[in-house]
């Protein structure tokens, strides 16, 4: 046995985590999916102040159920959440029963895992999808099947069936938009994919870029009323300029919130975070001010990769998978030679820039004419 | 199958978490072990400015690997950490490469459990122990094994080592001052645990209420050097006043450190944690006084226990195990209506207080001598 005795599915294994470079060498940082834009002055002084006014009492334990932050949440999905979609269908208020939150959503997605997976239970995504989330399969014993999305990046409905059929997964994990590629399932996917797994499972539509939707692109928020064994699954690391924050949420049908009460580490939000999470749904409106420019932004890099002959998956996130390359890496590394982080991910030839601000933009579209040339 | 479909060990749980009262109803809270002391007026301006500093560039990443936050820990550790030890046996300083920290001790745990323990391996512990370990087991699906301490809540050797034996355990969990009955355990049985244990897993010495050690009672800190599969968790929850801010902490060989960051979720630890902990450490000094002055108070709550004819266990944490009672419940509900409120925890006929401040632990006494008259 090797030292120190880790379970043996773990050992020799690198820790997940996107390559990341100090910015004397990378200026141009598109290659986590971050914000460019921090939050306003006026954002930054309302949390300082949010959490000066909770620093007295930090030798008390936080408020367990997080109750304020749930409201602010409900209140939130229910003003906005729906935003973007062209007819909201459902008019369901949100309630705070229906929210639950933990540090990031990738605890909340870990969380899921452990209430209804683990070990003898199944997860299935469909490849290509968001990389971390093999990696909470098998943090919580969970065994791990992967179908296939079309050469569109689509679910095949007969397909999807199939996998739900032969291995009766009791939790579906569906990126919508998907990371990498960026393609928001219809609510009719997300539909077949709850009633083919009925009450056997939960179906978890990870929205952690829901806000940057087109307009007319439906959130699987509408569908909760129609299914108790759906997820919605949110963050404020994009759109609420938050990934130092750590704050993912989800809504669901109430007893689903109730019996992740039973797995959560007791405490784990502490008043800090409750404080400053707070501060920032205050600002929601200025924050997505910010994600309609980028919208804006990411459409036009859409057209122009498209405009120099690459294919550009439509994309409703902050990011855009375009290609092919037969060299992939090459490009990649042209692009940091001229200061520009990407990220090498997604279907072999294909490559993932988030999107940035304009002249970030400017820089990235630059950097890419050269290398074209190049090779 | 019951809906929602929770992992059946799981289905009809009650959620941990001691019971809490508001203020009104219960004015002296002793019942979870908080510092009844918040942080100075100083240290409080000093965590806003530091999360005022960090605020503007919330919509990046934090440091995933926390470098800043573990120098600091492993500076206070060497510094401050075997504060209390009469005699400090190690000179050994304790570097950033053996420190690990995440939301509260309580997830370092789940993450050992994690890294060390899980599907088809075993933990254990000594009864009376942490009333959340067998938790963090179960959702771990790590197997659960329970000892026993003796009569006055020491570990015998000879029934250790047998445990150990037959359960080739993985992890072994050691709260030492024990929660609940504030018990350290010497240095020989760590080490007999240690070696009994060897290479196959490791020892974990949960010292969350390690500051509090009467003078002259040993940390595990200083058995380090001669142990590479020890682990000494720590929190700032308890000594550092920082229940709310949830950061806990271990010192550990590298390796071991290096083997948690395959399960740990990536940027666990929010920027605002990183910068408001950090902030906390500088004012050690400060928050180390007011540990001094809740040990004192301590051995006065155990003296005058003993001196009403009670039993009172030692302790070296900031609460106090004192019985024995017939019907402790009764004694419980007496304070409560006194408004006093401690926790119904420990074996039969045993009670535990957490040690408030002068006026509180007046309250308690005062409280508990009309009760005592009364059944």
């Amino acid at each position: 046995m090797t030292w120190p005795p880790l379970r043996p599915e773990l050992a020799g294994i690198e820790p997940y985590g996107a390559p990341q470079l100090p910015a004397d060498r990378a200026p141009v940082q598109l290659n986590v999916n971050e914000n460019p834009y921090g939050p306003s002055a006026e954002c930054v002084a309302d949390i300082a102040r949010a959490v000066a006014e909770v620093a007295p009492t930090l030798n008390r334990y936080p408020d367990r159920e997080f109750v304020a932050l749930r409201e602010a949440l409900a209140a939130y999905l229910s003003r906005d959440g729906f935003r973007g979609s062209q007819a909201r269908t459902s008019t369901t208020e949100i309630s705070a029963e229906m929210v639950w939150a933990a540090n990031g959503s990738n605890e909340v997605m870990l969380q899921l895992l452990q209430a209804f997976g683990g070990p003898g239970r199944t997860a299935v995504s469909f490849a290509p999808t968001y990389s971390m989330y093999p990696e909470y399969a098998r943090d919580t014993a969970t065994t791990w099947v992967m179908g296939r999305r079309e050469e569109d990046f689509a679910i095949d409905l007969d397909h999807a069936r199939a996998v739900v059929a032969e291995h009766r997964p009791s939790v579906v994990l569906l990126p919508s938009p998907n990371n990498p590629t960026g393609t928001a399932l219809p609510p009719g996917t997300v539909t077949a994919l709850c009633e083919a797994v009925g009450d056997d499972g939960i179906v978890v539509v990870d929205e952690a870029y829901g806000e940057f939707r087109r307009a007319g692109v439906a959130s699987a928020l509408e569908l909760l009323p129609a299914h108790r064994n759906l997820v919605v699954t949110r963050t404020m690391s994009k759109a609420f300029a938050g990934a130092g924050l750590r704050l993912g949420y989800l809504a669901a049908h109430p007893a689903i919130c109730d019996a992740i009460r039973v797995v959560r580490l007791p405490y784990h939000l502490s008043a800090v975070t409750q404080a400053a999470a707070l501060a920032a749904l205050r600002h929601a409106p200025e924050l997505l001010g910010k994600v309609d420019e980028l919208r804006v932004e990411r459409d036009r890099t859409v057209a122009w990769l498209r405009a120099q002959g690459l294919e550009a998956a439509d994309s409703d996130a902050n990011f855009v998978l375009f290609g092919r390359f037969d060299d992939r890496h090459a490009v990649w590394q042209g692009l940091l030679d001229r200061g520009v982080l990407i990220r090498e991910t997604g279907p072999d030839g294909w490559l993932r820039v988030s999107v940035g601000t304009a002249e970030e933009m400017a820089a990235f579209q630059d950097a890419l004419l050269h290398v074209m040339k190049e090779i």
